[in-house]
């Protein structure tokens, strides 16, 4: 098999870090191509990987001949747009999450994708985790017997800049940071019906100028009348806290771990230790293995092991979601999907 | 202080535990008089006490004017007449929980202590255990910042008989359990204003022959705007899973643990180690500790240090958890109240 | 069966709760009288539990025809003089631990004990912690295959007053605490054949004045071929730490536990919990499970838990360990038997 | 900075490790060649990586003129011939540990790396570990105050090749395992002075046939009087246990975790979760980090982090111990240096 050729498309944090992915660490393939609208910024990126192609435009690396796939981690404002170029460009794509802010901007991607016929795969880095990964594999075992309830809380160290958090900008702490649960979610219980929210502005009040908030619960019942609860957090001072619970009629399993650096402390003030810093700590080979997934399932000529649907499914739950915790009452996830036409 | 005389109405398991407390180890008690409607198993627990007095009706024990204080650990359909009958006696009351299954019976039971004027105190015990102790001293002292968030799990290893879980008979999954949770949230939250609870029958499908669930979430809004989730089951099939975490701006309080026996086992097969049975063994102390207080507060003449609207609070929760479960949307606890007359 | 009337001698912290528990938490026992040297000491306290007898002199209270049995928790250094006064009296004899300082001493104690046939058992608590339990019950069924290694950790938060530091009144750290250790040696493993004792007074250099160490390593070298090691200190400024482990060819056992409440705290400067803070509340259901089984060995006219013969081998092991310590070599635990002449 | 060319010398399981490391992941390195005794392994390997140069004999490699540093990762009784050489060729050194399997072997390479005055490196990875890398920082930061006795586990989950356990194949258990528990005691604790070790075969009888044992305690005095104990074992059954424990004056830093992959298994069997499997999985950062350093500090003209000095210090250990072990008595440490001329 050849070597892949892949372009990356945006080089902020996460970009820089699929960029060395994609440049050192994922068998058969070979970043081609690096571009970012700061222009300076990608060529720095680019001369550290030793890349001789930048751009400044995401145009222009779709015009390359060369390059066979693109990883899309620009802002998810922009997803729109280069997703459809990339789809029109006949390149494979790989896209960050979330798809889009709106359910109609992730339908315009979608059938762009289809119309071009290329390959298209959602990120949800959860999936690649070895702890979500076990728990996948232990629940399809029948460890727990039939499941039926689930457990998910994100939590984030700090609060994201002011104008990070405007909803407009990025969908919000529940389309946000809430996807991922939403995601997970749906791997282990199956599809959502209807969603009841709460939430509030409690750790920072300054977030309320621009209309987010900073805790939220949102309960869920599944098709199958399974349930679930999610909860979210901006708050937690001590680190990055994510944790999930698969609730079985026969056991249960509990997914996530607190403790980064493996010392334990025993003082007159007690027995203490570190937690998890942030997402790049927790999920630094997830990130890894689902880049390299993306690019196996390219060369091989595999279906996309997360699809556009996924990217909808999840996207659906948070609107419903906003869409609760705004009018105060349950909401129909299906509903959301009629109300709004494509 | 002389000793005070307490008679002790219902023999069943948690009964005959208070009883030996109140025989053995409660400072400046003497345990005087057992009533049961089971005659010989009055007389039979009466007899390993040592215990002369020994009634088959509570109307005998309530009119033996030795007895000071009577501890009321009958079946909760029988509380509202026991309670009522003990208030007219005179004797300082201490009820276990949950005080009855209606508003309309607590509202009574309330009228006819007040009325009496006598001294009555209900049992939340998980409000002397040591964990949740440690978590409101804590709470109370800022570890965490302020409060924003509290989650509640209540967990039993097998579901109770099918005649108990009629919800006519023991007020079903939301009111026999959850009660103990609402309690707790009232303590580190503050009063909750509005519910929205989900749930099924998910693990044992003949509950639904009484018309019970056996998985349930349900959330709360408190009137300061803070958030609260409780999830209850009925299958932990691994033992008795009894949880909480307060989650503040500044840090967080986790309160629980899983392990009985301080041993860990390594083996082929992994790391593995036991879980708590059940509520006698994770709050043996915390019943203790519960009985001694009632004592030592009837004794001192200090104020119950759990009132009879502390038993309706939690209870109006229950009824507007119940009624959001039936009709599926959120309910106004407050409403509630007002729905029902006195 | 009828009440066993038992006499307390020794009123100091643990006799009190020996009396506590002989007074109201074993089944079939009467505390009958208490005696202790410090007369208003004893007096005090058998007001507390309501004890008519009470007595300045061990002798007296061996004189009371009614008592059946004793309890001898007084201090180390006159075990020797009441165990022997107790045999000849013809009372069943709970010993606490350890037997007395000297192999001479404790052969003659033994020597009483057999002269008039009387019961005699000795106090190893952790025999009756239900990890420790747990553990031999696991062993024994295989769990762990055949054990190999045993590693036992007993760690004090602080120094004993210097004075009792003082090797010839305690022991010394290695007999004072390790004889625990070697006892549980002894009963998971079998009998030591040879051990090699290193330490030193590192945390509190004034313990030197009394000749004493502050923290020691004993290796152990059973006669069955397989190994040990005891780690003994007083600096476990965090709080009591007290662990084990089993070995085994198929697995092994760890046996102990660090948190004393339930909860857990999660700040900005990390995750936190308490520790256990002592021996009363580390091992406050063994001791009483402890006097429950003398008492109900003695009643039911069943052979002594632990006998003087488990107390003669533990103690040659402290004492084999103490010259070894000495003479920084490896020293025969048998040699120790022969080399002193009882 | 120009680019480093590192060839790599033996690529069994460790230097393919090292291999792939040099190959992608360490900044400012190109692995340059390989070589193998086995021509085909090294071939085949060279191919995965892209490497042209391919050698069956070590002398090649270090003729070869473009190279500037090696990494000698061959079977230990080839390190003292590999070494000289290398040393010979002038080229920077980095060496697997155990640097000999005799301290007459390990004075002639340092007298060889002297006489050349090349760069040269030990490994001992845990020195690279996140876990012991945070203790030696609270260590030096006073976290604990005073250190006073280190404890160290180290334990394989299966015995090694019968052809291996040979002590003159890999100097066995002691040497073999050990030196890495030997070095960290250096790192925390300082030197050496005694030491008494215990051993024996009690797992895999047939060690019995080359004479090796399968655990081992050795217990050490360092030269300040401060304390330790080393426990060595094959049959962890479970998984490769790594542990550690500094303990001081003021506090204690343990080290080490079980748990491989992040998820609780809750069933009726009990509360569950695996074990890291083996040494890959437990140091892949730390051997990654290891050889990154080695790269730094030969390109920026630092002094070796980890020196012969050192690793002959962590062999002199072995040595006594191994005496220690036969002779069933203390050994000096620095006599063994004296008994053994160069």
């Amino acid at each position: 098999m050849t070597t892949l050729k892949v372009g990356l498309i945006g080089t902020g944090r996460l970009g820089r870090m699929y960029g060395q992915y994609l440049a050192r660490r994922v068998p058969g393939v070979a970043l081609a191509a690096v571009a970012d609208r700061k222009a300076d910024v990608a060529k720095q990126f680019a001369g550290e990987l030793g890349i001789a192609k930048c751009y400044a435009d995401h145009q222009e690396l779709l015009s390359d001949g060369e390059i066979e796939a693109v990883a899309v981690v620009t802002s998810t404002s922009t997803h729109k747009q280069v997703v459809i170029d990339a789809a029109r460009s006949g390149k494979a794509i790989f896209c960050e999450k979330p798809i889009s802010l709106t359910l109609e901007d992730a339908r315009e991607m979608i059938a762009a994708v289809e119309a071009a016929g290329v390959f298209f795969q959602m990120a949800f880095q959860r999936r690649f985790d070895a702890g979500y990964l076990a728990a996948k594999n232990k629940l399809d075992a029948g460890a727990i017997g039939e499941p039926v309830m689930f457990t998910s809380i994100s939590r984030d160290p700090y609060a994201p800049p002011l104008e990070f958090c405007d909803p407009k900008v990025s969908g919000g702490l529940i389309a946000d940071m809430g996807v991922h649960d939403f995601d997970a979610a749906r791997m282990y219980m199956g599809e959502v019906a209807r969603v009841n929210a709460i939430g509030g502005t409690l750790a920072y009040p300054e977030m309320k100028s621009v209309g987010d908030i900073d805790n939220a619960i949102i309960d869920l019942e599944f098709q199958n009348g399974t349930l679930g609860s999610v909860q979210l957090s901006r708050n937690a001072v001590y680190g990055y806290d994510i944790r999930g619970e698969i609730w079985g009629t026969k056991g249960s399993i509990q997914i996530g771990y607190y403790r980064q650096t493996p010392i334990l402390m025993f003082t007159r003030e007690g027995i203490a230790h570190d937690a998890v810093p942030y997402f790049m700590e927790r999920f630094e080979n997830a990130y890894l293995a689902q880049i390299q997934n993306f690019a196996e399932h390219v060369r091989q000529g595999l279906a996309p092991s997360i699809t556009g649907a996924d990217a909808m499914a999840a996207l659906r739950i948070s609107v419903a979601a906003n869409l609760s915790l705004r009018e105060r009452r349950p909401v129909d996830v299906l509903a959301m999907a009629e109300r709004q036409p494509a």
